[in-house]
């Protein structure tokens, strides 16, 4: 395995492996809002958020969700098939938050009549702007097939997570996914954690994601821990 | 007929006429941009739109898209069916200007290699934000149905628009539509001016539109001026 990462982004590194179709990814502590704005250290995030994507892949598996995880090797490490990535973030928001509710003026914690996909072009330059079908086809960045097979994934994924974290007392506000390209078919990759999703306590409404760092909320470490525990009962 | 606006919008004054499903719609010279941040007036704008709209519904009437002009009965005025606006403002872009030469980082005069189409849910105080189907069918604000019926109108429009300018050396960058529901029907509302299209000569790419007041290019007057007598040969 090389030393020097393939690539680097703001949560994570991915390294290659002996495998050319296998990649590891490490888990940092880093955390950035608003664009790479703001910057700081959540402590063990990386740890916490590893475990949890494992989990969620996991479970998204087992419901028929084809996923890049092959085997999570450490603490902060898992392996993953290579995809090539597709450059859109697909967004699934049942209860208006962040910037939905500023988008359409609503208040948030508001609950959505209808289920609510968004597609943004990934690419910091430009702060991953909203994008629609007819921008992606214009920019050929994905093809129609491709999006209609995220956004029936997203759909899947948010009613398999939704009914899961509700039995735990989580409330799932809404998420980001990042889809690639593995030998031709579409497959969700990325992590799905308190980094990429809005979690509330279902009675409380206490925030367990990491608007706790973007809106310095503190305990923003005892939020990725509590997440991680009523998921798998695991403390750290 | 009253003498003051039922509605007062930038450019516009609309009041009741004897007519319980007639409006009369009055042209202004007022000019904004930028979501009236920039402020200023272009002199006989509201005659040149309301000339330039007149012939524009015209020519879109005998093409088979259902409008609101009833009759133009003034330099500055015009009949029109009362609609119950649908809160979407429905844009189509040839060439790539203005914001969406921004959002995907596009240099200003690429011509888009497929015809992209963006709604905007009308609303000045949430500065008119992009919106998808999804966050449309969410609100309430447009029926599924609808929305497919402005989409087919808006391109049917943009191909009867490009190839009618074509002819007469402009090119159609870009034009924004409003719709509105008559008598259960979906119809086409507003204007069809300098004010919500980008044209360009075809040859010299000169700015024939009010991109000449939000940039300060000057000789504002003289693009409307030269749209109506290239449209009509009509001098003012």
């Amino acid at each position: 395995m090389s030393k020097q990462p393939i690539y680097e982004g703001k949560a994570k590194q991915i390294f290659e492996t002996e495998h050319q179709d296998e990649l590891l990814v490490y888990f940092k502590d880093d955390a950035t809002a608003f664009n790479g704005l703001k910057k700081g250290t959540i402590i063990n995030k990386g740890v916490f958020n590893n475990k949890i994507s494992t989990f969620f892949f996991k479970l998204l598996g087992e419901n028929g969700i084809p996923h890049h995880l092959v085997k999570t090797i450490s603490d902060r490490e898992m392996l993953v098939k290579r995809l090539t990535i597709v450059p859109v973030e697909v967004v699934v928001r049942n209860i208006a938050a962040g910037s939905l509710a500023k988008r359409i003026g609503w208040e948030e914690g508001k609950k959505m009549p209808s289920t609510v996909v968004e597609l943004y072009y990934k690419n910091d330059d430009l702060g991953d702007p909203l994008v629609n079908d007819y921008h992606i086809k214009a920019m050929g960045i994905a093809t129609e097939e491709q999006v209609a097979t995220m956004e029936k994934y997203a759909l899947q994924i948010n009613n398999i997570l939704s009914d899961y974290l509700a039995a735990k007392k989580i409330e799932l506000i809404d998420f980001k996914l990042e889809f690639g390209v593995y030998k031709g078919e579409i497959i969700l990759g990325d992590e799905i954690s308190p980094d990429t999703c809005r979690f509330w306590d279902s009675e409380t409404h206490e925030k367990l994601d990491k608007d706790r760092f973007r809106r310095d909320l503190g305990n923003v470490e005892d939020a990725y821990k509590e997440v991680l525990y009523r998921l798998t009962g695991e403390s750290l």
